[in-house]
């Protein structure tokens, strides 16, 4: 490991590697980006430096020590991979009964993993919020609306739910409308949860004649690396979240990426939604 | 209140409002039927002495007077109505404010409203376990296959979850693999939420090679009111959770019923699935 070298982002599906890549590029960062092949956006994979299978340990490796990174970050969506291809992955390196153990724990677990391996091998593995803070939803960022005291009600309750699931490795996100669970997150991800929402609205409540309200609550689990892992809205979760007829978007403070945050706040103005950050207790 | 009154029967949708009848019918006991329109099913409402609609309490409570029963259940699912049809089906006969904070408590708490109501006119409510006490899971029920170490891991783990889940009035129900949470149930429904793992394996996993494992746990809630919400399994759920990949079935002993328990355990058997009740700590 050398700190003058450049930094090394292993780059996973959505928007968040691009604007990390735009922002090292504007502060003038020495950076090369490793894409994952049918993951990494094909903006993205035109800008790369290299592009290998999520799997491929072996090159992953390889690439890394041939470009001698000063920071490893592992940025943007990967969706975990069936537990035959991860085990017969990370065999390759590992004591077969602890890449058991690892992956039967979780995705959190799976991750931290990866982490571990990146850092047995002398790389030191950064988060988003260490190569650009100014990523991360700061305790003062709102939209122009605000939450009424119902509103305040939901997003009290959903943090107090989210952090009863911390110990599950699950529930980066949830939806209630007042104190009524609409939707806990799965490994769907946000955006789906949120058409959940929608269609169970549709369903069962006769949905789509007025808004009905109910708030996305979404922090980080207690005990997350936020290296890897860190939870992330954009302007699609607030046009899923006005689609699914809720009132608002409240984001823990200080763990939390805004994606294209002046995109998010604008949208949220215009659809009528209220977005804010919370700080976590 | 008489004690020699029939029982009534208030019948929502599904199979079991048909089990309890054939049940109490062959058993020789007195019992009407009020079957909520669009909910119970069509051969039932054959079979009913009157059929209603759910939010027209003046009907439901007018019937009940007239029909003077040793007691009244509740059967079979009804989904949540929007919260303005309720405020205005609840306020007939209620403070609004009350009302109001009933409503906004979660579904536990309107069906609770609901019994209240009934009770407050001099009812007796009982749950099916009263009328029909075979059809609660005993603590011996289960199938021809067993539960590995693997899930019963995965059973332990899941009904810690969805005890920490009980405060939040959600969680009857989760599908865990080894200790990865892929579903936790919302108002949708357990077969609604199998379908989902179904989806999430195919789009995440690649699934479809191979059985992928993981169990569905259902359970009641903590201090949940078992007289009109008791969790249900039957032969259907265990299609779903064939074709969702799980290697089985958990159920807690005593407090969940089951649907044509025959048939259910006949297609776990015939699917290659285990069902068996566990004991709640």
């Amino acid at each position: 490991m050398t700190t003058s070298g450049p930094i090394a982002i292993l780059a996973g599906a959505g928007q968040l590697p691009i604007q990390l890549v735009d922002h090292l590029k504007q502060k003038g960062q020495d950076y090369r980006v490793l894409a994952f092949r049918g993951f990494a956006a094909p903006e993205l994979r035109l800008r790369a430096d290299a592009t290998v299978g999520l799997l491929d340990l072996k090159t992953i490796m390889a690439t890394l020590d041939t470009w001698q990174p000063s920071a490893v970050a592992l940025v943007g969506a990967v969706q975990r991979p069936g537990f035959s291809a991860l085990l017969g992955a990370y065999s390759l390196l590992r004591n077969m009964q602890e890449v058991k153990d690892v992956i039967s724990r979780g995705d959190d677990q799976v991750l931290r993993g990866a982490v571990m391996l990146i850092e047995e091998r002398g790389h030191r593995v950064v988060g988003v919020q260490d190569l650009a803070p100014e990523l991360i939803a700061p305790p003062t960022l709102r939209g122009r609306l605000e939450p009424n005291a119902e509103d305040r009600a939901a997003i009290v309750f959903g943090l107090s739910l989210l952090e009863s699931l911390s110990d599950f490795d699950i529930g980066q996100a949830a939806v209630v409308a007042k104190r009524h669970v609409l939707a806990i997150e799965g490994p769907e991800g946000t955006d789906r949860m949120l058409r959940r929402v929608r269609g169970l609205r549709r369903s069962m409540f006769g949905f789509g004649r007025r808004k009905e309200g109910g708030v996305l609550i979404k922090a980080a689990k207690k005990g997350q690396d936020l290296r890897v892992d860190m939870p992330a809205v954009g302007p699609r979760s607030v046009v899923e979240a006005a689609r699914a007829g809720l009132s608002g978007i409240a984001i823990g403070a200080g763990s939390t990426l805004v994606l294209n945050e002046e995109e998010t706040l604008r949208t949220a103005d215009r659809l009528g939604l209220f977005f804010t950050a919370v700080e976590l207790p």
